[in-house]
């Protein structure tokens, strides 16, 4: 039987894309095929895994330029059964898509926030008046695009592709080094060897502090500098119930299983207020671009 | 001469009403009035105080439930001549906004994605197979409502009684404790008294750390915990220049010209990169509702 993977849809999204190179590791690893389920958001995507609808989910967690994908954490956060299999990078090329003949025809650009966002600069310099249209997805726009001869819309090659569509100019990104870090995320109940790495790498994991402690973070963060592991992320989201209170995702070099990993986690307890271990994983490298 | 002040625009956001708050504050404690311009986004109304344009700036930093305002935060570190001269905190009471003789009858909701966001849960359980779409500002579809009367809008009281519409459900976040964060900024070479508070309770400041340093965020952490000064709030940003290097946004309680504050910060410089400090303050709470 296939593997299910859940992904936040439409059709050639950049999640759909990490979902699709994902499949690729999975037949040369576990010589096994997979189906994709786009979902309507990724808050919907990790539900689909908890609820057993499929079995793994691909979900953006950062961004280079963006930064967060706050979405991805809070619901992590609020769905007590996933863990973390594998973490994949993957370099994000946006594609000004239009059918226009010239950049200087277009009027209006539609495109997803954080890609938006990502082409800010581009976009001041290249069409200074044009007015942003934020959408639900990197590709929503682009069936509009046919019928609007002023209106553009920033998404992948491979959506280009997929909608039959013209890329009027590659990389529009301000950053070349724009890159997206995903996910694949599973139950907690089940095992995949989803990687052939010897080594786990790293390990994520969420908690919240006493409120108005000081140095209530430092302390957690002292048990793991003070046994050299490195500290590779953290990021503060609030806990939704006053403003000044929050939870602190951290990502750590090294594998919850390791011997100094163990007593620092058994230590972490003694500052915490709720600790969430989201599993440990390797990262790897893959590309973005392509037929897919 | 009136004051000038820049908020995101239109008129009717949330911004608007901080600044419209801050005013009162403003002709209780130096008997000034103001006036207020909107901008198209929170960068443009940031570089309007940077390029002398306005005297003064009102910005939303953090929500309750959404957490920070990422493009407050980067627009703050890359611009250089701007200090903080006020917080504002200020409670957020959505209403959904419609023409509708029903909440049933409505197939779209329009609204600002934190405003959605905030309001995900009223929505699922209310309208399960509405059609959410993402809009610059919270007031932005306010003038569709009229021509289509299946359409809603999530938005402020006072953006219901300007535009002249109704609200059909008042109070529709999901969280009763719903609050933003605002800053009030001015350019670094100006000296308001915009406060009356004998102390500045706040100090801003950011800064970036060697990479892949274990320890790297630890040390700064310490120099504040060790000196017993609580760090209110620590929010990490992506430098833009590779995936896995930071900035580090953090909030001190103490007043930056307070002797243990001022040994805090010399010894902070031998840990950080570039370290920016955006100044104290104090940190008003104020209304939000209300006819402005």
């Amino acid at each position: 039987m296939n593997v299910s993977i859940a992904h936040l849809g439409p059709l050639g999204t950049y999640a759909e894309q990490a979902a699709i190179n994902f499949t690729k590791i999975l037949a040369q690893d576990i010589g096994k095929e997979a189906d994709l389920y786009p979902y309507p958001s990724i808050a919907q995507t990790l539900k689909a895994v908890a609820q057993k609808e499929v079995e793994l989910a691909v979900v953006p967690v950062e961004n280079s330029i963006e930064g967060s994908v706050t979405m991805t954490l809070d619901t992590l956060w609020q769905l007590d059964n996933l863990q973390i299999q594998l973490a994949l990078v993957m370099p994000i090329v946006h594609g000004f898509i239009s059918c226009a003949q010239n950049v200087e025809d277009i009027k209006t650009v539609y495109s997803h926030p954080q890609a938006l966002a990502q082409c800010q600069g581009w976009l001041e310099r290249s069409l200074p008046n044009v007015k942003l249209i934020p959408t639900n997805s990197t590709t929503e726009a682009l069936q509009l695009l046919k019928q609007d001869l002023t209106a553009a819309a920033i998404s992948s090659q491979r959506a280009a592709q997929l909608y039959n569509l013209p890329i009027l100019v590659t990389g529009i990104n301000d950053h070349p080094e724009n890159c997206t870090r995903f996910w694949i995320i599973s139950r907690d109940d089940v095992s995949y060897p989803y990687h052939k790495s010897p080594t786990l790498s790293h390990t994520s994991l969420a908690f919240s502090v006493p409120a108005n402690v000081p140095g209530a973070l430092v302390k957690p963060l002292q048990v793991f500098a003070k046994l050299n592991i490195n500290l590779s992320r953290i990021e503060s989201r609030p806990t939704k119930r006053s403003l000044g209170e929050y939870l602190f995702f951290i990502d750590l070099e090294a594998d919850a299983c390791e011997p100094k990993m163990k007593s620092a986690l058994a230590e972490l307890t003694t500052y915490t207020e709720v600790l969430k271990i989201f599993g440990s994983y390797s990262v790897l490298q893959t590309v973005g671009v392509g037929n897919g």
